[in-house]
């Protein structure tokens, strides 16, 4: 293991929130927000956003995330948070074969926040709303009694045709999954061992190991933009498609359940990475497992019909994991030897922890 | 003052949450929600909603409401909270002269709340759109460590032409104000005086003086969705208008300043029911000074054309207070005499509390 280093301790400049007031800080958290959608006809700055969308359906998906529950701070930069919780938003409206393009944030903060903590948590949300080519249209800034709350809404536009839901995978389809899985939740891992350390003495550095890749996949997931560009420009339309959030085993089991259909999925064929393997063996952990469980990675699952195959065949970040069957066949992982596991839900369920 | 009557405790049947997993709770909280809307294309149970506005704008507005800054549970019942908090989101979309179709609900629930107590939110919020034909199509449910955190957006439709924002009232508009005000705040006051002695004494009955007006006026304020249907059937855009829900004089501060005009309002002129005046009087408050700074009342402040006075002439609902004036004259009020006061915010500011 590496050498752990001891930091020097920070004073950062802090202007108190109180000092500004609700509509001052609003004006100063979103001035370098530009709208960049002619969609976006109306932003921040009235009693509601307003959007054109000229006839094409609008999609609409929201995330509440609380401190504590859904993001730590002691390993969470709010940059990150920032950036982070608009990603895994727009990932929503993406599933749906739609393009996202206008966002409402609200926070929720407690005293302990200054403005400049908050700055960098809204210079996340630029980099986001840029990266993504979205809009900040809107919001709600409030108090907490304890730590900080935000709940982000994401606004995008989709053709009749080609919106995707989740219930609609066929008998024959192929199962495909995006990039690769359980890199997530072994950079969770990472970032809870060095946690432990850091309460115990905040002064020493973490060390992460040099595994920024999964440090990366936990902190910064990206949305699976490309992929629907993709799906658009070669007119692919999955018969089925959801982001996974909760686990590949959850979100196939949704696909499956709502379809009314079974399914096979090949363990050999689930995409996980070598740093993510070498890291699983060294957390006594086995990949497989990680990957059907670990959430919070935002690939896409889909299905697609036995005519798109070939289209897909020559892009390396999709992988074909497995095949639609009957409903009567179960929705089952199968082993190297042919041999078949039931797959259930061991994905995160938020209400249940 | 009236009798306060001791009562008996309550044994009511309690299930945990954490029996039904957070889709299991989703569905049974949603299952009595039909979808109203021919707009409404997908609601509840995939990644995203999708609604279809056949080339109208779509308006967006979103609150985060937050357990002991926005609500206290001693005195709110959780159906009184489902409506309100639906309500006061609406308020935001017919404030932009729009309708509001569709919202979105999340919440963050500690294990304090049962099944029995989101049963109660869920039938708040059902009447609530039963009652402004409102389609509820997403949301999040997820833990949170403490208290209830509730997030709302509602999306509307507006017709391009008679969309209002808060920025464009003009010189010698007339200042219309809808309902009364000061009521909710007055309200508020009785709630807070009698959760003083029930946090003394729990077996204690409230004694509510038989102000149920002002009681309703603060747990289950109504959006003006007949003043807007009125606009709509009689042709009257507003050149300016915003909701009240942080005190007439906030909100004239915001058309005012934002429309870069000033403006005068007649003290005489503020509608103020009797019920808030002699409560007001007897909490030794200024009646004035409720309808100014209360807030929480989402009655609609606009400012009209000379034009369009005649046809509001006969609404009893509908108030006119004033005028809008030069910049450099100041945003005024009028006292009896003829004496100027200059208007400042002392609204409610949830940043600064």
């Amino acid at each position: 293991m590496a050498k752990r280093i001891k930091i020097k301790e920070k004073d950062p400049k802090r202007t108190e929130i109180s000092t500004l007031g609700e509509f001052g800080l609003i004006k100063h958290l979103t001035k370098k927000f530009e709208l960049k959608n002619a969609s976006s006809k109306l932003g921040i700055g009235d009693d509601a956003a307003v959007i054109d969308n000229k006839g094409d359906l609008t999609v609409v998906s929201t995330d509440l995330l609380i401190e504590g529950i859904h993001f730590d701070l002691v390993y969470t930069p709010l940059k990150h948070l920032g950036y982070k919780s608009v990603v895994v938003n727009l990932s929503d409206i993406y599933a749906m074969n739609a393009i996202p393009q206008q966002i409402t944030y609200s926070i929720g903060v407690s005293n302990r926040f200054s403005v400049e903590a908050l700055n960098e948590l809204y210079e996340g949300i630029r980099i986001a709303c840029d990266k993504y080519t979205v809009d900040l249209v809107g919001g709600d800034t409030t108090s907490s009694l304890k730590g900080l709350i935000i709940s982000v809404t994401a606004v995008g536009v989709g053709d009749k045709k080609s919106i995707v839901r989740r219930n609609t995978a066929k008998v024959g389809d192929s199962i495909c999954v995006t990039g690769d899985l359980g890199g997530a939740y072994l950079g969770l891992q990472l970032l809870e061992r060095e946690k432990e350390i850091f309460l115990d003495d905040s002064k020493i550095q973490p060390d992460f190991e040099k595994q920024d890749f999964l440090i990366r996949r936990f902190l910064m997931p990206e949305a699976k933009q490309e992929i629907i560009d993709f799906f658009h420009a070669e007119k692919i339309i999955p018969t089925a498609m959801i982001d996974i959030s909760d686990g590949l085993s959850s979100e196939l089991l949704h696909i499956c359940q709502d379809s009314g259909v079974g399914g096979n999925i090949y363990d050999v064929k689930i995409p996980i990475e070598n740093e993510t393997k070498q890291l699983a063996f060294k957390f006594d952990l086995d990949p497989t497992t990680c990957a059907l469980n670990g959430g919070e990675e935002y690939e896409l699952l889909f299905t697609i019909k036995e005519k798109d195959l070939e289209k897909i065949a020559e892009r390396p970040d999709i992988t074909i994991i497995g095949m639609i069957t009957e409903k009567k066949d179960g929705i089952k992982l199968v082993g190297n030897t042919g041999n078949k596991h039931d797959i259930t839900a061991q994905g995160w369920d938020p209400i249940k922890e």
